[in-house]
This record gives structure tokens, sequence and C-alpha cells, in this order.
């Protein structure tokens, strides 16, 4: 049976410029829920689910600063565990509802997942990933100087950066490898898992940093000897030339198509060029076939007609009768 | 071998009075860790861990009131699911710690765990739990008007109070047993497990209540076939007479004396009475023992020389070579 690892985009449970209420949550996770359980059904692939929790863990941060008087605020690994729960929960209950929409039932297992970090990993000398709330010079600057935060100035105001080092291996492998060969569909390493040092006695300790939920996929997607992997946003496909007038999605990139791109900056370093390199590793480590695109598109990719392709052939998809 | 489901009181987590910081969190984990690994290596036991959450859902409550103004405050069902990746995230990284301290290792994983209640629950008439910050008066009574909340009052202000209903069955029961039997410390039903009620249609929705970790427990320990039931808290054991100069502790209660006390009112209602009533549920049901005891006596507990015992034999913990 086909194996999928499937990566939901956070931008794609709260799309920008959404409130980050639990209804928004809700209704978006209906379409993606509906997307994956008509993938399962149409495909039989088994799947892993992972996803992404920008959105979410910004505003838990946010919110975590405003209540700091009488509560103090989590560190960012914990933070990231409590959007674990929150994602999870949420996209098991819809889920469970689009499968009972066509009459099936599946067991879902949302696993809270630690992805290890390495502690001498570059990032943590260059932390460059923004999280949290957006302040004026003078109290970021006083955040620096008192809790040690690393800020950067962007567009809008001063930001908290944080490190975003690679992930190496998932803690909780073995138990969402038992899972999955049991028959459960596993939600696993959302946010790309929380990060940890493995410390030299060998125990684990959470880092303030944030892990690249597609570069996490990867890792989970070998956890599980998946033989495909799915990254699904709110974009449709890689495009050459992208934000010009001749921009054109591609329908086809090899391994080393990808790797020449990345190496001259084809793609936007926060969003689409991890996509393509995890996608690009993937295949590298012996995965059969990877592929970007849009969740509403996600059996249209599956058949190799919609988002971009990476490696093998599609899973020819069946067609349902009519 | 001797399977174990184990609770561990949410208050022996953040004790009473501590402030809600994840650095007490890790702090009084680590001595819980201790004790549960202790008792593992000890007893050659199965464990499945079950934890409260009453401390770290208050404290998550009271801080998304306080941002709501700029992150739409999540339902207590969330919350519920928040809390179970913070504690089971920051418990998992203990119990690494604690294995390793005596050179072993374990698999550990975190489930996510969705409780079903039934929708005819008579609780759900009667709220009793208070949730939440307390209120003056005049705003309580605007948030039962504007958001529908039940509130009560009690000797320190105004709170919302949720339905307390009884826990039925684990969603994900399939899945955990099936990490337990292939040898993983499974920690589920966090703060007894996020509320959900089955629709008549078959899907799940969250329910604002709160379920008592204790008989969440016993569903819980049926799930996985345990043996024994462990609550574990602050508290050394069950007494008689408890307040009063004659109080003594109490060694062993029959299940027909335990549902007697729970008839006469022996045992407060918001504290020991439940606890009293799992482990007279979990023996009724075919568990062959139960305990109530103090976390740090956890191991003393096992042996029968601490706490409370309800049922069979202890499991006769071989001691230690010197």
């Amino acid at each position: 049976m086909t194996r999928l690892a499937i990566a939901l985009g956070g931008n794609a449970l709260i799309r920008r410029g959404e409130p980050g209420s639990t209804e928004v949550q809700r209704r978006n996770l209906v379409a993606a829920a509906r997307g994956l359980v008509t993938l399962v059904e149409g495909s039989r692939a088994e799947i892993v689910v992972t996803h992404g929790n920008g959105p979410q863990v910004g505003f838990r941060a946010i919110g975590a600063e405003m209540a700091a008087s009488v509560v103090p605020a989590p560190p960012l690994d914990v933070l990231g565990a409590e959007t674990q729960g929150q994602i999870g929960y949420l996209l098991a209950n819809a889920l469970d509802a689009a499968f009972l929409e066509r009459g099936k039932h599946r067991d879902i297992a949302v696993v809270v997942t630690r992805t290890v970090v390495a502690q001498d990993d570059p990032a943590f000398q260059n932390p460059t990933k923004p999280v949290g709330p957006m302040y004026d010079e003078e109290t970021a600057r006083e955040h620096a100087r008192t809790r040690g935060w690393n800020i950067a100035q962007d567009a809008n105001g001063w930001r908290r950066v944080v490190p975003s080092p690679r992930p190496i291996r998932i803690v909780e492998a073995r138990a969402i490898r038992t899972l999955v060969e049991s028959g459960v569909l596993v939600v696993a390493s959302g946010g790309g898992g929380v990060p940890v040092i493995e410390c030299p006695e060998g125990h684990f300790e959470g880092s303030e940093a944030v892990i690249d939920k597609d570069l996490a996929a990867v890792v989970l997607a070998r956890s599980v000897d998946a033989d495909g992997l799915l990254l699904l946003s709110d974009v449709d496909a890689v495009y050459r030339r992208w934000g010009t007038p001749r921009q054109e999605a591609i329908l086809r990139l090899s391994v080393e198509e990808a790797l020449e791109g990345l190496a001259l900056g084809a793609w936007p370093a926060g969003s689409m060029a991890p996509k393509v390199r995890a996608c690009a590793e993937f295949i590298q480590g012996g995965g059969r076939f990877a592929a970007i695109g849009a969740m509403e598109n996600a059996v249209a990719i599956v058949k190799g007609s919609s988002g971009t392709w990476f490696g093998g052939e599609s899973v020819g998809l069946p067609r349902r009768a009519a």
C-alpha cells in the first residue's frame, strides 16, 4: 500500500489576516479534512499527517505576553507543544467528521512530538525567524536586555527572532511507526515538532527555536518509510519567474533543477525555498515522489494534474465511479 | 506482566499557591518522574500514565481572558487540548531524564486524548466546577448574559462554573492500547481527556466541560486492561474522621466500605470522594487492585506499606539488591 506523509501549512488553517479564533480554524479544517479523506478514500493510501503552527504559535505568544503580569509566559518550546494539542485536537475532530460523511471510520491519534536538533547547528548563531508580538524599538531593546532575546526590525516594526535549526530525528519515531503500521491515521510533528537538544548525558532539553515544518515532514516521512511526501498549503505550485509578468507554474522539477534553483535563490527563503528543499531532500534520501500544491487540490496533485512534482510517477489515483 | 494505570494530580505538578510557570512544573515533574521510574524499574510493571490539569487549565483560562481583546479566547475544550500538549511534553522530557539517570531508556508517547461524555448526562443541567478567573458580581453577571456562562459565587468571589459529566469511553483507546502492547510508555487522557459528545450522526463535538481525571483514569485503565490503578497526588491516604483531632489514615478499604462512606458523604466532594469512587468502580469492573496515596510514596504504595488499598494484594515489589 502506498504510504504518504502529508504536511498542511499553518497558514492554510488560519489564513493571512484572519483572527486566531477557534471558529476560524474549525471552519478551515473542515475543507482540509475533506480533502485528506478524499485522498485516502480515493487512493487507498495510508497517510501520516503533519501541520504547521506559524499563525497559531504567533497568536499564542502574543496572548502569553499580554497575560504575563499574572500568568508567567511559557517558553517557546512549551507554546509549541500547546499548539500541537490545540491544532491536533481540532484536526482529529475534523477528520472524524469527514470520514463519517462518507460512511467510513478510521482510528486517529495525535502524538505530541519532539524533534531533535543539534546543539551546534549554525542557526543558533544566527536567529532569523520572527515570533510573537511586534514592538517599538525601545521595548524590543529592553526585552533583548532583560530576557536575552535576539531582536530584529522588519517592515512593520521590531520583533523577537529565534533560530530555525535543521530537524535531525523524531524522538517518538518508533511509537508513530507502530501506530501507522497498525492502521491508525497519525497526526504528528505539529509545527515541525518541539525542538529539543540531546544533551551530552542523553536526555532532552527544550530549545527556544522553531523548526521548518516542511523539513520536519521529510524526517517524519522517513521515520514511517513513506513512499511520497505532499506539501499542501495555500499556494498551488512552485513557479518560475514568480512575481513577474512572465511567472509560470512548474509541473515537474528534477532534484538537480531544484538544487540549482535553490542555489540561485529562485524562490523566497521564508516560504517556497524550504518546501523545494524538503522535496529534493526526500527524493535524494530514497523517497519515490514528492509534490507541492494547494490543499484544495490534494486529489488532483496525487493524480499528477495539479501542483509541482518531484521524482517518479503519480500514484494514479483511480477515478471514482460516476 | 503487571500493567498499572497511574494518575498524577494536577495539583502535584503545580502546588497550591505556586505560580503557573514552566519552571515550577519542570521542577515538580523531576520528582514525579523519578517516582514513576523507580516504580517501573522496581516492579517491572508496564505503566500508562495520566495526569490532572486543574491548575494548568485554570492559568490558561485566566491568560486567555486577559489577552481576549487581541487573541480570541479559545473554548474550554481547546484549552484542555493545549494543556495536554503542555503537560505531556514536560512530563515526557522528565521521564526520559529519570530513566537515563538509571542508565535506562523507554519509548514514551503522549497521545492527545478525547473522552466521550453523554449529551444527556445530568451534569449538563447542573454545572458545578469553577474554572478561570475570579470576577466581581457585575462582571460575572455580564459574562453570564453575553456569553451564556453559568456563574456561581464561592468564598472569594464569582466564577464561571462548567459541567463535570461522567467519562464513558476514550476515542483513542485502540491507538493507546496498541502503543502499550508494543512496550511504549504512554501518557494519555491528560486532564481527564478533552470532553466530546458523540453526535447522533456519529462525529464528535467538543464540550465546554471538565472531566474528573480520576474517573477518566478508570476508563483509561479499562481500555488497556490494567491490573491496577494508582491515584497519586499530594495527599498520602484516605482518612477517616478527616479534619478532626481523631483523623486516621485508612490502610485498606473494601468496595462495600467505600460505597457506604461515599453515600454518607465521608469525604470531600471535590477531592477525595471522586478518588474513592474511581477505585471502587475500577475494582467493581474487574480490576485487581487500586490505591490512593502520595506521589512521593509510589513505590511504598505498590508494596502495600503506604496509602490506602482497595481490592487484592500488593504487587509485592521486589526489594532492590543492596
